[in-house]
């Protein structure tokens, strides 16, 4: 089943210790798109500016990811420009110019409407409540976000958390969200707020799906060099959704096996600038990693 | 097989944001041969003052520890005294009065020197080393150890890993030994340093074993509450090497289920102070949570 992704389309600027790459293909529904299209049919929501460069355009066709609607409005497309430090888990934000997308109202095309998988990637939750608003009767809606709306938008937050199935989050932001110091308890409290099922990510550390029949512990998958973790969560949760719109079957066994291919293609994701390695991978190579994080875990 | 035990034993009062408990019977010796115990026969070998008190040698005994091993010098046992934040990765050292422990020399009993498996648990390196030196032909040696002895006898420990099987450590120890801010990365140079087996810990993320046919990633019981994480790295290594100890058939198999085994061990360690909640679990208890430790990965 088709899988329709909402959420930033951005260029990035992304400096590291060892390098600087400016305007990368990035954002949020991008990262979580081209994730989700090594599974299946993907449907992007987004907005772009008149400066988007045509190669980015190709690079969504490549990985047949219907882009009916994104959106091309007049001005600039957001720009994100941030720098890690040699321990990535510390990441500043050096700018952020929103452009086009400061006036973004994910309008969904008819034959969006009836999505079965609906992935709201990070965005601001008032846009991830219109596209609610817009879609028939999802099967399984996930949503994403990060610290800013915590910070800016934490009422409509609270009032989309009911709206969705699984919400996903890192570890911090769990943190902050219900005053927990501790994940677990965290977890507890994120379920009392409305979702079925609750994601914690933990970089390096992989992510704890919490559901009604338990937990689910996903390792990250090791990787001996970091060269950019932008986008990686947003990766996790693409593949994530992308193999679970792709299988039949109970839903929750499905979940688990997602949450391992979720962080196959984040590892991908990491090993290179932006999106330039996981464009390269395919879903041999995905299908490989998937199995060798099934033996690095049994005993 | 029979498991020699070698390390500190303490009296530990600790302080938390909660409460504050002076005197409590700790040291790495202790939480490893209690956790070891679990599974099969334990000879500890350490050092008490004369101030140690007689309850704490019956928790030992209770647990069919052998303290023929055990020496008593006259002055006082180890003291350690501590203090952790509301984050509880955060520990601070109040005192360190080290009694008897400044003298110690581990001398074996002849019945301890046919050991099959030795845990050197967390004491001086050049202790360590003095331990190898009376063992016969132990089938596997374990290493703990700790920050202080890779600023002060740096030396020490780095003659000292050749000489082991399996070297445990943390995960900023293996980041300060190897100077690499990516954990597999070090994992990598430690080989290289001797040990077959590297295990680094990290704590609530669970922990790494890196063996001859690959990583095996373990993870710690979710816990919703710690109360009291001193020793739960050695009740870890105990509880592994216990389980290994008691187990025919392939080393490296083992191996793996020992980890889960130590997990589930040290989880209930960080469930009481010191090793209150540890010494009141059973076997039946410790199996449960090995179950739901692989029912959470299990995909």
């Amino acid at each position: 089943m088709s899988v329709l992704v909402v959420g930033s389309t951005a260029l990035d600027s992304i400096k590291t210790p060892y390098r600087e790459n400016p305007r990368l293909l990035g954002g949020s529904a991008s990262h979580a798109a081209v994730a989700a299209s090594f599974f299946g049919p993907v449907k992007l929501v987004g907005i772009v500016g008149d400066d988007f460069p045509r190669p980015y355009r190709q690079l969504y066709l490549r990985h047949r990811i219907d882009i009916s609607g994104l959106q091309t409005a007049r001005g600039k497309t957001f720009h994100w420009s941030g720098e890690y430090e040699v321990n990535m888990n510390n990441r500043r934000t050096l700018a952020t110019e929103l452009g086009v997308f400061e006036a973004f109202t994910p309008t969904l095309p008819p034959s969006h409407r009836d999505a079965s998988f609906v992935l709201l990637a990070n965005i601001a939750p008032s846009l991830q409540h219109h596209v609610l608003d817009q879609v028939r009767r999802p099967r399984f809606v996930v949503a994403d976000t990060m610290d800013l709306w915590l910070n800016v938008a934490l009422k409509e937050l609270l009032r989309l958390l009911p709206r969705v199935d699984a919400f996903v989050l890192n570890d911090s932001e769990a943190r902050q969200l219900t005053q927990e110091d501790n994940v677990i308890s965290a977890v507890r409290r994120i379920h009392r707020l409305g979702p079925k099922y609750v994601i914690v990510k933990k970089g390096e550390h992989g992510a704890i799906l919490s559901a009604p029949s338990g937990f689910f512990l996903s390792p990250a998958y090791p990787l001996e060099r970091l060269v950019d973790p932008t986008g990686a969560g947003d990766s996790f949760v693409g593949g994530l959704i992308g193999y679970l719109a792709s299988r039949s079957g109970p839903l929750e066994v499905n979940l688990r096996r997602a949450m391992i291919y979720g962080s196959a293609v984040a590892s991908f994701c990491c090993q290179g600038f932006g999106l330039t390695v996981t464009t390269k991978t395919t879903r041999t190579g995905i299908e490989k990693r998937v199995r060798e994080l099934a033996r690095m875990v049994s005993f």
